[in-house]
C-alpha cells in the first residue's frame, strides 16, 4: 500500500490555505503535526519539473512553529541542540537538530531568531512542544512556549524572486539566504525568510493571522501569471536530488545527528549547556556504527516501498536499508538515502537493494550524486 | 475537503497488521501518532452494524505505548496525572488524563501496571514519549522511558468472549473489565486487556513482536467464521452513541479536564505530587467558562464538516462549535460533540447548528443522549 483513501477529522486540522490549495488541484496529502500537507497535484514527476523551471506557491502550514519567549528563551535554546545559537543574530534563521541528552535526535527544525528574547521552532513532524513544555516544567525555567497562529507558506522555484519583488518590492531581492524581514502582504503583517524545503530558490512566509489565509495566497497569485506560477508541494524527487533529509523517514530518534551527516551543522564544545554534551562527545570519540548515504540504483524507475527496501553488499549479506527513494529524471537513475553499516559508506562503494521486482545493483554516491 | 487521497512514506510507520487490515478491505485511513488507522472498510453504517452485533478484528497498532520502568516509575506516572495511580494494580489499567501545569490536557491514556516499577502508557493522538522525556531530564528522574515494540489489536463487538474463548480458553471469561492477563496466541506472548475504544465489549490484544502481526491477526481469523467476524476498525457513530472523546477532535492541549467532563475520573488532591495541583485547584474553585456537551442535531444526515460548526442561541449569538458529529441509526438523529458557553449546558436547552445545509435545530441532551 503506497496510497489510499483518507479520512479528514478536526484532529487532523485545518490549515489557513487549505482551501485554495484543494481548489488548485491538490490531489494528495499526508499528515505532518497533525495537519495536511499536500503531496501530489499533477503527479510526483509533473509537479518537479514544474517546480524546477517555475515558481510554485506552498501550503506548508504543517510546518509548525513553537514560539519560545522569555528571559530564559536563549538558555532554552542553547539546551536542546548542540549548534551555537548565540551565534544567531535577529533577523536570521538557523537549521540546528534538536538532540536529546543519550544523543537521538528529536527533531531537525530551522530557528529563527525574532529578538533577543524571542525564537520560532519551525518543526518537522514531531511534537517538539510537548519535549519543549517537559524540560521547562521540569528545570523551572522563566520562558513561556506555546504554539502560536502562524502558518508558513513557501513560494519556491527559479523565478520566486521576480515574483516577490512584484508583490511586495524590489527589496525581497535583498533578503539574504536563512534572513528575514517583517513585512505586509495583503494588508496582513508576516514574516518573510529566505528558506524553503527545496533547492530551487525561494521564500517562507509566516503568516501571522489564520483569517487571512485566502487573502494571503490570492495576493501572491495576481501576480503569478507571468511567472508561469502554480500550486504545488515539496517534491520527493527534488529533496533527494537536493539532498534534504525527511524526519521520520530519513533519520529518527533512534539515530544520532553523526549517522545521519547532521554534525556539519555543529561544532562539539559551544560554551553555553546543552543537554547532549555528554552523550555527543562519548559517540564522536568511539564513531559510529551506520550511517545514511546516497545510494543511487540502476535500472528503470521502481516503486518506492512502504516502508523500507534492505541493501545487501556483493556478497549478499545485509548492510541495511532504503528511508526514501525517487527516480530522477536528471540523473536518469533511481535516488535513495539508506542507512548502511559504515564498511559500506564509502562512495563507490557498489551494493544491491532488494526490490518489490528483483534484485537491483547500487552504488554509493558522494553528496553531489557523482 | 471531508476526504482525499494519501500517499505514505516510512514517516508514517508500517504496522504490523497493515498488510491483513488492506487486503481484507481497509479502505480509508486516519493518521494518528505517525501510523495509518484504518477509518473505514464497508461504510460508517455498515461497519457500525456489524460491530454492534457481531465481533470485528481491529488494527489499532497506531495506539503506541510510552513504557516507564525504573524506580522512579511511580512517581513519574503520579506526575503527570490528577488521578490516584497508588491504587492502580498490577494488571489492572486506568482511563487517566495526562495534564500539564496550566491545566492543559497532552494526552488522555488508558495506564496499564505492569509491575510496581513499570508501566505502559496507551497513548492518544500526540508525542508523549517527548513530554514524558522532557520532564524526566528537567528533573532528573531515576526511570527509562521508551517505546516498546508493542502494537495493540482489538477485538470488539458482542462475540468478543465468545470468539476469544475459542481461540484461548474459558479463562478469558473471567477477564475483569479493565484488567489484563498475559498469555500466548501463535507462539507470541500477549498482553490481553478487557478494553477497547467502543462500547460493545471486547479486548485489545498487545502484540509484544512486531515480526508476529500476521501470526496473530491469522490465528484470531481462524475461529472467526462461526461468529461473522470481519476486520474493522474504531467507528465514529458507534463511539458517539456511546459518548467517547477523540483527543485531538473534542479536546486539546487548550482545554482543561473539566471543560470535557474527565474531572469524573479524579478527585482533586491525592496525596502524591502532580503538576497540575495548583492549575485544577483554581479551575475547580473558579468554574470553567465552557463545557463540551452532547448536542443532537434535527433533521436528516448532514455533512460532516472539515473542521467545525457553529453552534447559535435562540437568539442567533454564537455559544460554539461542533467537535464531533455523526448521523445515529439507533437514535434517528445527528450526535455531536460540542464546546458551548457554560450557560448552554444544561440538557434540554434548544440551540442551532450552522450547517452547509443551513440551520438547524438541536438540543442538548444528558450523557445517555436523553
Amino acid at each position: 500500500m503506497s496510497s489510499s483513501h483518507i479520512v479528514f477529522s478536526r484532529r487532523l486540522r485545518l490549515t489557513p490555505f487549505e482551501q485554495r490549495a484543494v481548489e488548485q488541484g491538490a490531489k494528495a496529502f499526508t499528515v505532518y503535526n497533525h495537519m495536511p500537507l499536500p503531496s501530489v497535484y499533477q503527479s510526483l514527476e509533473e509537479d518537479y519539473r514544474h517546480l524546477c523551471n517555475h515558481v510554485q506557491i506552498w501550503d506548508v502550514s504543517a510546518e509548525r512553529q513553537v514560539e519560545v519567549k522569555g528571559p530564559d528563551a536563549l538558555a532554552l535554546i542553547e539546551l536542546i541542540t548542540p549548534r551555537d545559537i548565540s551565534r544567531c543574530q535577529v533577523g536570521q534563521c538557523m537549521y540546528a537538530p534538536l538532540v536529546d541528552e543519550s544523543g537521538g535526535i528529536i527533531n531537525d527544525p530551522l530557528i529563527l531568531r525574532l529578538a533577543d528574547d524571542r525564537f520560532w521552532i519551525s518543526i518537522a513532524d514531531s511534537d517538539v512542544l510537548l519535549w519543549v513544555k517537559g524540560i521547562v516544567f521540569g528545570r523551572g525555567m522563566d520562558v513561556s512556549v506555546f504554539e502560536p497562529d502562524v502558518s508558513p507558506l513557501a513560494v519556491q522555484g527559479p523565478k520566486s524572486d521576480d515574483l516577490m519583488a512584484e508583490v511586495i518590492g524590489p527589496e525581497v531581492r535583498d533578503i539574504r539566504f536563512f534572513r528575514f524581514i517583517e513585512t505586509e502582504i495583503a494588508g496582513t503583517r508576516v514574516i518573510m525568510a529566505r528558506s524553503g524545503w527545496s533547492g530551487q530558490g525561494g521564500f517562507e512566509i509566516y503568516l501571522q493571522d489564520s483569517s487571512k489565509g485566502t487573502d494571503l495566497w490570492d495576493a501572491i497569485c495576481s501576480k503569478g501569471e507571468a511567472y508561469n506560477l502554480r500550486a504545488g508541494c515539496p517534491n520527493l524527487i527534488e529533496r533527494l536530488e537536493t539532498g534534504l533529509m525527511s524526519y521520520g523517514s530519513d533519520m529518527t530518534l533512534e539515530n544520532n545527528p553523526f549517522e545521519c551527516g547532521l554534525d556539519r551543522f555543529f561544532t562539539l564544545g559551544k560554551e553555553a549547556e546543552y543537554m547532549s554534551r555528554d552523550a555527543l562527545e562519548r559517540i564522536s570519540t568511539e564513531g559510529v556504527s551506520k550511517k545514511l548515504v546516497n545510494l543511487a540504483i540502476d535500472g528503470d524507475s521502481i516503486t518506492a516501498p512502504r516502508s523500507t527496501f534492505d541493501v545487501l553488499d556483493q556478497g549478499g549479506g545485509c548492510v541495511g536499508y532504503v528511508t526514501s527513494m525517487a527516480y530522477s529524471p536528471k540523473y536518469a537513475t533511481t535516488l535513495s538515502f539508506a542507512t548502511v553499516d559504515i564498511g559500506s559508506t564509502v562512495p563507490g562503494t557498489s551494493l544491491q537493494v532488494v526490490t518489490d521486482q528483483g534484485l537491483r545493483s547500487a552504488s554509493v554516491r558522494g553528496a553531489d550524486w557523482q
